[in-house]
């Protein structure tokens, strides 16, 4: 993409939740065996940053303070970070490739690899509940964090992913799944900065139909990567989705018919942003979503 | 014990916090496969409830309500709930008995267990933030469950102990280990819902050292148990200690000495308490944590 400097954007604002993340992922080591280590590992260096790129728009569009959105940029990371790891061992994808670095179990063990994960955590909600906002906007964005990221988002998305391997889904099944699975996060990504500075009801039941536009959109995307590029190109395994039997948007519409799908939702989610707001980075992430080859 | 009516107190407030537990570990099950279920399998139904029972003491200790003890109690037991959860996985203990039950992943499998840990982590997080208090306590309250369960809490502590399985271990070490592995969550339960309720510093500091000592007393009592009790009676695999050849208290210092500083500790955690609040049930719980045989 080369429109209005989103490429310069993009590339400080990575560099800048890198810093971050760096900082507040300790490095210090005592006799915890690799914990920090295994922690710093995959938190560090690597990563489309998706989401802490989201966190960074939404920050600029209510007008928030790079340092909110520092916060709220690291503690969606973290929790991405923890799911990357326990979703790649052996009890569940058994993926030995992520970000073009072997994972977690690969280089540490399975025991410290669930460890990280379990420490990100809390990691996470230390960050947020850190944030320079009010107690009263901290409780919301933190809540929101717990919910994104629990039994009724994230966790439950990838318990209904577990559960229905190699099972027939219908369509409204499998957008429910990602709604939650992925969905609930670029939700929490989007809403956190809105509610850490107490945005108005109306703007943020803006912001979270643009972010379930763009979570759908994304993992549209996802499904037809993994059924056209290479491994090489994903910095992860490749191909994955057809080997497992996995039902996606490209095995239940036909890859064709999955891209014009993300355009539309992309138009949508562009859409729903206030006119008030200060949304260009939003929307150039919202066509990111769309056009992305990695 | 038959001291002022402590047992019928701790068997009321055992069964407060299981049916705030039963409220608030969700029970709707959609197309998530098992995950609900295993949550509730592994966070209801038994267990000591010695978290609890310390939060629910800590609030009356200050007058604080029942109800703002419930979020606090519920809190700290859903996370040592998942931290047993994914301890007795094969990557880590393997063990198969809790509780006197099947551990959660041989019941719903490896996977699922793992989520359900990994959903029970924010679910605690999303019940103390929605503690009846102020946001700044609430805040406070949450960092400190963040801190306490994290790398340099809890999941520290069990790095550690990974780490040095089959290893010599001094008694510092030892000691610093179980700080962090049980003594931090020990210390949340009972500052937390001081912080709830704002207190000062002097109090805080004080239920603090207290924890601390009662803490550690628990884990010398628990290695005494590991060697001298059944598995019958205490619901979990007993011998595991030296058949894992752990460092622990009683490999360390002997039986009889390890229990001599059981004592010890117990009379230093009840001299720390300060005598304008109302210690009684804290107290109790200190002598239980000494005498106890399960």
């Amino acid at each position: 993409m080369s429109n209005s400097g989103f490429d310069q954007w993009a590339t400080a604002h990575r560099a800048r939740v890198e810093a971050a993340l760096t900082r507040w992922t300790p490095a210090a080591e005592l006799t915890s065996g690799r914990l920090l280590e295994a922690m710093r590992y995959s938190a560090l260096g690597g990563g489309k940053r998706l989401r802490a790129l989201l966190a960074y728009a939404s920050a600029e569009a209510i007008g928030a303070s790079a340092e909110l959105a520092d916060h709220a940029a690291v503690a969606v990371e973290m929790i991405h970070t923890y799911s990357l790891i326990h979703d790649d061992m052996p009890c569940m994808d058994n993926d030995d490739l992520r970000r073009g670095k072997p994972t977690s179990h690969v280089v540490f063990g399975d025991a410290t690899a669930m460890l990280a994960g379990d420490a990100l955590q809390p990691l996470a909600f230390a960050v947020l509940l850190g944030a320079p906002a009010t107690a009263t906007g901290v409780v919301a964005a933190t809540h929101e964090l717990a919910e994104a990221s629990g039994a009724f988002g994230m966790a439950g998305g990838q318990a209904i992913d577990l559960a229905n391997v190699g099972k027939p889904m219908t369509l409204a099944t499998l957008e429910e799944m990602h709604a939650m699975k992925t969905g609930a996060m670029f939700e929490a990504a989007i809403v956190i900065p809105a509610l850490l500075a107490e945005e108005d009801e109306s703007t943020l039941t803006a912001l979270a139909t643009y972010a379930q536009k763009i979570g759908m959109t994304f993992q549209v995307v996802d499904d037809v990567l993994d059924a056209t590029a290479d491994s090489a190109t994903l910095g992860k395994t490749a191909g994955k989705d057809a080997a497992n039997d996995k039902p996606t948007f490209v095995s239940l519409m036909g890859i064709e018919a999955a891209r014009q799908y993300a355009q539309r939702l992309t138009d949508e989610a562009i859409h729903a942003l206030p006119v008030h707001l200060n949304t260009q980075r939003l929307t150039d992430l919202a066509r990111l979503m769309a056009t992305r080859n990695a």
